[in-house]
């Protein structure tokens, strides 16, 4: 069976769509700017539980994952749309305003207006199509395909944190003020992700960064992501991996480790610059974690002197 | 219970979303250009079943009604994105492949370029949303809120014909090539509409339109949308009504006439221009049908001198 990823390449190569790829399309705007444009659905049940989470926290997560695609690319956030196909049950109660609340409570943090969607009634489980624009100056968006050998290889933030929550929810812990702080706070990051969009600016500004992607499916995957976008291969130091320290409180090491290579959702950057420029980034909050290689379609993990090969583990929908 | 109409009105009151009430959203794009965007949900076993059309007839109706919206404001489409939920089943297929063939068919007869979108596993039934960009002009983009008591009311093509293959299909006809013709015909209206972008371009270029919608929930409703948005109602004569004349063949007349009044999906145009400026548009397909009155909120249907209060009653999901 073909996975998704397949599936696009192949839709790509056969009606030659070079504008797909990225964590947004970019489109000419005028003539200092450029648009961004990206979508992202999110399904009951595959992408979230309704027990697991509030109506005010998915409105939260359905923008957050959108808004960090912005950030992958260097960009602003200007407008955005929600489309929703609610079941009748959840029509009638007070999911869809709590949903709302938490959806503008984000937006209004950066300045982000709805200017459509849809609505519309669905037979099965809730899902949400979340579509935001934003703008980045004219040819200044940060690509995933123009890593080069040698270049560092950071991370901002840290790894982890997401995926340790979901563990926590699958375990039958539910989010409660009443929960212990580092409990709260993992589950707070599977459940309310927070985009980088005020670090990805930086970024933007300083020019520097040849490389950018989202750590949405897992740095195992998204890091090969740039490497097939950009030809090249990567090399990662297990010791220098930011794993979230609220992991290791929970979970024994090798399951923080796995957490951290190969669980999705924290919305952290990925990126790449020219070692040169590294020390442009010292006042920011990145982590370095590798550099890239020659070794084509090759993600390598280095620990105690010993080389394994990384596969993509991160989430697949087929 | 709210309807999906009164939760939109709520939503864009409490939020201030002054953008949102249109077939598009116009957003600034340069100095003399307007960006156009709009998304349309579609949901198996709601607004189509497998069983009733093919992958490619979906995959067009799917680019085919966005593009109806981009029409229904006077723009010019230029790219999109498409979002599909689609159950582990059909992946298995060879349906995605088919739905694309039908869909980029459209595209690349008005040109639109696919830019992006998402890709999804659902545990229910098939969900697709379609979302395009377009442009018009700047300032140029025709709303539903500019129509002035006086004004003509027209459509462009037919009525109801959409509603009527629709019927066909729910009385267990198929659509094949050995069909009479005059079902097959109808039947392709509701599977495979074609977006009135033509017209819609050569009215906006009269630039005499005071009003704009498509006819996609169904005249009564649509209609309704114009006098609510423009703070006016509408008479209508019955006996001008275009009513597709392969519905007669079928269908009773009363039944054609309630399809032409109340069944959607046409893509049609209805638009309203001040009476003066009607002599225009001699040389188009449009039929002049009505008239907006200062009766606001009330749209009026007129037949043998007699007059009845018309209710909107168009497709509504909630």
């Amino acid at each position: 069976m073909v996975s998704e990823f397949e599936f696009i390449d192949r839709i790509k190569s056969k009606y030659a769509l070079h504008r797909i790829g990225d964590d947004c399309a970019v489109l000419p705007k005028d003539s200092e700017t450029d648009l961004l444009v990206t979508a992202d659905m999110l399904v009951e049940d595959i992408d979230f539980r309704l027990d697991w989470t509030t109506p005010e926290f998915l409105g939260h997560k359905a923008l957050a994952v959108s808004l960090s695609d912005i950030a992958a690319m260097g960009g602003t956030p200007k407008w955005a749309m929600l489309t929703i196909g609610i079941p009748q049950t959840l029509w009638n109660t007070d999911f869809i305003d709590r949903f709302y609340a938490g959806w503008f409570a984000l937006a209004s943090d950066f300045n982000v207006e709805l200017v459509g969607g849809d609505v519309s009634r669905v037979p099965g489980k809730l899902v949400i199509d979340s579509i935001v624009g934003g703008e980045c100056s004219k040819g200044k968006a940060i690509l995933r395909s123009m890593a080069k050998p040698g270049d560092a290889i950071l991370v901002t933030g840290s790894l982890g944190g997401a995926a340790a929550g979901l563990k926590l929810l699958e375990s039958g812990l539910r989010f409660h003020d009443s929960l212990p702080v580092k409990q709260r706070e993992l589950i707070l990051k599977q459940l309310q992700p927070r985009p980088q969009l005020t670090i990805s600016n930086s970024l933007n500004t300083l020019g520097i960064v040849t490389s950018m992607i989202d750590v949405s499916d897992g740095l195992s995957s998204d890091l090969m992501h740039i490497c097939s976008a950009s030809g090249v291969g990567a090399m990662i130091e297990q010791h220098s991996l930011p794993i979230e320290p609220d992991l290791a409180v929970n979970l024994p090491a090798d399951c923080c480790l796995n957490m951290a290579i190969n669980g999705g959702e924290d919305l952290g950057l990925l990126l790449t610059v020219d070692k040169r420029n590294i020390l442009w980034l010292d006042s920011l909050p990145v982590t370095r974690i590798g550099e890239i290689t020659a070794n084509v379609g090759t993600v390598e993990l280095v620990h105690d002197g010993q080389t394994t090969i990384l596969e993509p583990k991160g989430y697949r929908h087929f």
